[in-house]
């Protein structure tokens, strides 16, 4: 079986962002199977429905690259208790023009990533009630919400907390089974 | 008593947005105690908290226009069943740098509107729970979903459905009331 | 292929619900392949950990009738803007005891239907956030919010609205294939 | 000043609750200008619209309880990602009949505690949705979502652990500040 084309997107434009360090542990963590590569989005513009006639650069580069690939992986923080609005902007990017969104029927899986305790519980259930308008289909379990990301990793960006490694490897062995598994190519 | 400044957001950027003409109308309905005018928003660069360091201009003239109301009304549609990303980009910006958010403690309220019958509900609430954490005081009733947008006004801008204006005028009567007696100045 | 047993379980308990009369609606719209009925949840007492030493009759013959079903629909209406109670606790009673969930991998899909404009979509997705952590794999689109529902069916119980009738046929449609297409019977 | 009375609902039935023992500490944390007191939920029938038409004794003797009181504690566990079904149950209970809500206008705040890191964040914030409906003007901040309950409390269901100690008085101070100040009496 060829590999599946994975697109990760990271909820955080920090160049230091935990997120973008867990994105590249999971990479790590991801079998033969799965081709991962994180799809930038802090250069799209703001959506707005008017530039649509004729929209930016960005924004199709964005949409193609998402088309191309089979899935899709969100590793997010939280923001205010919701997604980032980077991280949705890019949504509702590749949601338009009506009728042509990019996400549609791609399987998909959300990590949350935060500094405290509940690990972005917010951002990765609003998150995901966007998944269900987007007809992503969406891996339910394991969920992912992982707290403390001040200490989760060492110098060189590997995850020093072993019980967080352990539910992320458990993670990405779920999720590429999820990816081999789950076809929905209904008209 | 002086008048109340409220700012509203708008959680569009189309130049023909129902949401911002429901904004206008909602000005029109403002009684003597509240001066309400919309803070924009398009012009907000993503959030980035790498930038805070040096923050763009547009970043300060916000939080600045933000800090100096008494309260927020916002009045947003909804985007793949949640707030807009432009919309939530905004709530970022004025939330931070950390301990210095322009959102605490302030008076808020909040009208989703739509196209479709569900009137934004899934905004709505997205956005009232990121409200929590930024501990605004938002009013609860009325609740203000707004669907069938695009029938609601007619040429001048003016809203031509009865119902809806009946209702926006009581949503109205009472966010002024939540102003003159909601104080929540606790340190 | 022999047909998939579903089990419905409506979220209310009223005599002429109008949900359970949507619920003997998509009976009717199933194709063979399906073999629908209604589980009872009515007579189920609230949740009490305390119980599960000895667990009331009904708890285990309704844990029983879930776990011998393949998957699982929804029909319900919303309670005060999330799931009735009533709904609620039937899910709690079927989750425990702790790792004997008798919803865990089971394919689903919600229907939400409410006398007011908005299909009570805040039952719908605060159910799909449940469902998340019940490892259900819940059908994503087409979304069914239903509104108006005193006036939707004709004294006989039949779809007297025509557009609901073929948006649940179309429902039902996509969840057939759901029920044959999605497997993830990972241990 | 009159003492306010405070009606505290707790959403587990368990004997040896968490959320029980939480409740009692905050009664002892409670200033003289608040009088708290459990209201019991667990011999409430569930609700069925049909009873209506002759409530059982207790839904009346619950419905008069919650009516007497100034304002409302939920303290509560996380079933599932979401509210208790048993919880849910007595704020439908007490919502009904249509326009003779018991819950109308009456401040209220949130204590979620669950053994979990992720303190009961879901169960908070599906509640403060369904308050937002019920028109209760619910305190936003601080935020309590208490996670690792198991080890909170001494044997003699005193808070042992000091962090938690520390927020739950701060929570109490404020809360205690919201029902003095908050009025919201408009017709």
């Amino acid at each position: 079986m060829a590999a599946k084309n994975i697109a990760i997107i990271v909820g955080s434009l920090r160049k230091e962002s935990y997120n973008r360090k867990m994105a590249h542990v999971l990479i790590g963590f991801a079998s033969n199977s799965l081709a991962m590569e994180i799809v930038e989005i802090g250069d799209l513009m703001l959506y707005n429905e008017d530039l649509d006639a004729k929209p930016p650069s960005t924004w199709l580069n964005f949409r193609e690259r998402i088309k191309r690939n089979d899935g899709v992986l969100f590793v997010t923080p939280e923001y205010n208790r919701s997604v980032p609005g980077v991280l949705k902007n890019a949504l509702d990017v590749g949601s338009r023009p009506y009728g042509k969104s990019v996400w549609e029927r791609k399987p998909a899986a959300v990590v949350s990533l935060s500094p405290g305790a509940i690990g972005g519980f917010g951002a990765n259930h609003h998150l995901r009630q966007t998944l269900v308008s987007l007809n992503m289909i969406t891996m339910a379990q394991p969920e992912a919400y992982i707290g403390g990301a001040a200490t989760l990793f060492d110098h060189q960006g590997n995850l020093a907390n072993e019980g967080t490694r352990i539910l992320m490897q458990k993670f990405m062995h779920f999720f590429t089974l999820w990816m081999e598994r789950i076809h929905w190519d209904v008209a």
